[in-house]
């Protein structure tokens, strides 16, 4: 199981362009701190994690460019980053990810110095990521029982992480295992994640899966036909409130109103414990167009488009939260607090 | 507040092409039964009692081509009545007219009496409708209250119906009565009955409205900003069970959870009483290209869709059904059951 969705060489930051995906498997090289931005704004790269991958390269990219006009000091690095972090404002992983790559430099002036600690620092984030992806894998599959029928909406695998994903690593190390799991894609109006992307690399892999529009998981569910829904988080709160892409809380309405467990998979990285419940996370609004041009509809003042990209799923219900360090359980403010402290205390994570 | 999409003038029978709106307003000239048959297998022409209403006139349009070529007979209407029934089987209006124009004819020999007989009965049946879609209006209408936000799913008005429609009549008449009233348009996947049909509609009648995609629809509601949720119904089972768009489902859930008013409107001949419960009514699946054609996916052996045309939202799920004769309120069994009885003994309804 493999596929190379970010890749950083000989000073080169690549990525699968996913919104092409998937009539066409295109690269892109990204060259200017501009070009990334670009393409975390415009979802060339999207999910929580590889955002916050492609940033730490995007760094490397200014950096690098920078220093090429003599002109590299952490300060402007510190501005860079600054304008990095508005891309998107939901996912908590951008910023953090400039945030830990701009702590690494903040007391260096050797340009020399800057670009080899960030560079080493990009590659440690996005090597983590992988083995933050493994983890989360092992720890979620084993809620998987054999046969299950999963549900999961959006897109949280190798195109999503720097790894084998979090939702959907959960899935591969399940099928890994020699469990036979069908998954049902929700599409993910409006952008498609998991018409485009998730089906797509289920397939890749080998995964049997079935494709369904969203307003269809519930009658599924009805039928019996779902055993297990998992999604990822963009954000998550001090008390489990998790933002993730819209689409996801009604999805937890309905596993609790069918009885069937609702799990969310995301790294320590996409929690966020300054934000102590999910009303506080800010969620984006995207723009009409992005829905409307399905329907070939282009007379866009005749349409008033409510768009935002997230909701937010409240804590309570969801059935657990599958992180690198273990699977968490309700009350979860108690248990995120004390990890936290945990990190802080080693200065390891935050 | 008019929008003519079913007409029958001079024996010729046109509709307002639904697959092309909102861009384009067309209107199809259906000369044959065959072409009617395709119109309603291809969506051309929906919405549960439109479907009825065309179906008639589709009668007429058979008769007076049989008569063209001397072999008009009650039998073989009744064979085409047969092969009409075929073009979609979830919706029981189409059945209920056709049965309703045959009956009218069977004992019938002369070509000319069969001829005139049909034509009356077919322009009784759009009538009636028009006249049972401004009573659905006035019995829903006492619902709403000024300043409602009104959520909607599928296409229920001037569209779906041969009158001002039944969920969305209910909105047109508490419009013009002069509340303040806003509608949240669910797009409507997998064909887009809301985006393109109920959205521009709505606009057309100056009704306030905002479109968004069917999985927005919960965060909204949590959110508080939906007082009240209506939608048609394409059959209604003896115990209030409602076959409608798919969606429907897990909005009356949604509802449920948020305490916020889940109401059905729709005409009696909507109702099947011969089925005792929802999972009884057959579910038309629909080709898993309706799915991908939107994300420019045309590898479609790659793909497995699973497409059902609608869902069956329990009757315990409904706050109440609301028709030509009233509102009817949970448990439905004994009234719909005394309401058929009442129409089988006048020899009226059924």
């Amino acid at each position: 199981m493999n596929l190379e969705t970010i890749s950083f060489k000989n000073n080169t930051l690549k990525i699968l362009d996913q919104t092409v995906l998937p009539s066409r498997q295109e690269y892109l090289h990204l060259a200017t701190l501009e070009q990334v931005i670009e393409a975390i704004k415009t979802l060339k790269v999207r999910g929580a994690p590889a955002i916050g991958v492609v940033a730490a390269y995007g760094l490397v990219v200014e950096a690098l460019n920078l220093n090429k006009n003599h002109s590299l000091t952490a300060e402007k690095l510190k501005e860079s980053a600054k304008l990095l972090k508005t891309a998107r404002p939901t996912a908590v992983n951008l910023a953090w990810a400039a945030d830990r790559m701009i702590g690494r430099i903040e007391f260096l002036s050797d340009a020399e110095e800057i670009l080899s600690v960030l560079k080493n620092e990009a590659l440690a984030i996005h090597e983590e990521d992988k083995q933050t992806c493994d983890k989360i894998g092992e720890f979620g599959s084993q809620l998987i029982s054999d046969g299950f029928n999963i549900l999961t909406h959006c897109n949280t695998g190798f195109l999503a992480t720097g790894g084998i994903g979090t939702a959907l690593g959960v899935v591969y190390k399940a099928f890994e295992q020699g469990k036979k799991v069908h998954v049902f894609v929700d599409e993910t109006r409006p952008v498609g994640q998991g018409a485009r992307l998730t089906y797509w690399e289920l397939k890749q892999n080998n995964v049997p899966a079935t494709l369904i529009t969203d307003n269809m998981a519930g009658c599924l569910m009805k039928d019996k036909k779902v055993d297990f829904v998992i999604t990822g988080a963009d954000r998550i709160a001090l008390n489990g409130d998790t933002a993730n892409k819209i689409g996801t809380y009604p999805l937890a309405v309905l596993a609790q109103y069918h009885n069937i467990p609702f799990y969310v998979a995301a790294p320590l990285s996409t929690f966020d414990p300054s934000v102590k419940e999910g009303d506080q996370i800010p969620i984006e609004q995207r723009s009409k167009n992005e829905v409307l041009k399905f329907w070939g509809i282009d007379s866009l003042d005749f349409y008033e488009v409510f768009n935002p990209a997230f909701d937010v799923t409240p804590g309570e219900l969801i059935t657990g939260i599958i992180t690198e360090y273990g699977i968490l359980q309700k009350p979860y403010t108690d248990q995120i607090t004390r990890i936290f402290k945990h990190f802080n205390n080693k200065g390891d994570v935050l």
